[in-house]
């Protein structure tokens, strides 16, 4: 028995989450069906965490025990041959057979991105939020700092979840600019909230950036975040941002 | 009669190219549907050039004549609202009846989009043409420059085309090179192929991008491109690369 990791990427857009659910095409279930169709083993794959419908990966982390005797550096092209294009295996490394990429994961980053202009990017349309009306990035940054280091996230989290300790540890709460590439005035077109932790509830970040999107449109102040947070209550909270919008970027052990 | 002239953008994957055919969804057909829902009238939407089954615009320059009195700044929403999600009119503006949009077009720029990495990029899979083995960038630059200024193209034209004047000339032919923001060992993942001239032939681009990869990948040498354009022989060149590749880039007046 072997116990095999992979760096996998996704495009969520077409998938009902990451996990498997009766009558659903999800990551997970093309994933068990590619190692199914080049080992004939039905295995579990375990991942870092589960996606939401239509969020995406950019390095997610899985991990599976299989009796194959395949050699480690042919398992990429292999699971990829047998996936859809949406879904891409990229490093392969056996680890220790107790390594489960779920318990072991020590910080998880997550990007949301905003495209700022009056029209949706063609080319980006299914990777980012369109907002067609200014957002004020001053008071957006401003409204960050306070989520930094280990708070109860209730009000970041949707009531329906079965976590009962709601506490999590931020280390990273950012917002980058990007200008447009074709127009020379500058502008900003393009933002990405990075957000890494130890942990994130059920639509934390997404909850985090629609209440952020509602302090960059002006209906916010920016200490309203910090607010939020101490009233522990969901219902202070913003509206969850949309899935296509976020990206797990990066998961360490 | 108003000339409207706009700036487009589309994820060609879907189309048959831009040029209107029988049976077959293209993008000036959806432009001109767009344009009759919005007015009732059946105009003839004119380009700065046709692009081909599978190739994309950044920054297409469309124009047409109408006696819609909508005003200016209204016609990109109204038209968005109107089209796929693949395409997206950015900008709008009344110009003279005389404008034509191919045939006042000074410049156009091309870029051809190589992932050079062992396996695509989920995100950019349908605008990158996806070479898994090692690509030798100092052989391929040191082909471009016998391709500026004034030169017959006839090797780099398909031989079904109409146009009998194969010479054009090309301002700019370089490429760029942009590493892994992740990976943080500089490796380089993804080429552009950035091409201007005063008009293309038929698979023109696509044509030198194939060429060009043979010299990256050490089937030809880099002088291989001077003698192929001397001899005046599509047979000597390399096959035309894959349209998900390219993207019309810009177009100047």
């Amino acid at each position: 028995m072997r116990n095999l990791r992979f760096t996998i990427s996704y495009d969520g857009t077409a998938y009902s989450g990451f996990q498997i659910q009766p009558n659903a095409d999800t990551i997970q279930n093309r994933l068990e069906q590619a190692v199914y169709m080049l080992t004939g083993e039905s295995v579990k794959v375990i991942s870092s965490g589960r996606t939401d419908a239509g969020v995406h990966a950019k390095a997610q982390v899985i991990n599976f025990i299989t009796t194959s005797k395949i050699p480690v550096e042919r398992w990429c092209l292999a699971l990829n041959t047998r996936l859809p294009k949406d879904i891409v295996a990229h490093t392969a490394e056996e680890v220790s057979l107790s390594f489960h990429s779920r318990k072991a994961a020590k910080r998880k980053t997550y990007c949301f991105t905003i495209r700022s202009a009056r029209f949706p990017d063609v080319f980006h349309r299914n990777y980012e939020y369109h907002h067609p009306t200014h957002l004020n990035v001053e008071a957006m940054r401003e409204a960050l700092p306070c989520l930094l280091g280990e708070h109860d996230f209730t009000s970041f989290c949707t009531v329906r979840t079965d976590k009962e300790i709601k506490v999590r540890t931020l280390y990273e709460a950012r917002l980058e600019t990007e200008a447009d590439d074709l127009s020379s005035d500058g502008k900003i077109v393009r933002m990405r909230l990075i957000v890494s932790g130890n942990g994130f509830l059920y639509n934390m970040v997404r909850i985090i950036a629609g209440t952020l999107l509602q302090i960059g449109e002006g209906k916010r102040p920016s200490s309203d975040m910090q607010r939020i947070l101490e009233a522990k209550d969901r219902s202070q909270a913003g509206p969850t941002a949309e899935a296509k919008g976020l990206t797990l970027w990066k998961v360490e052990y």
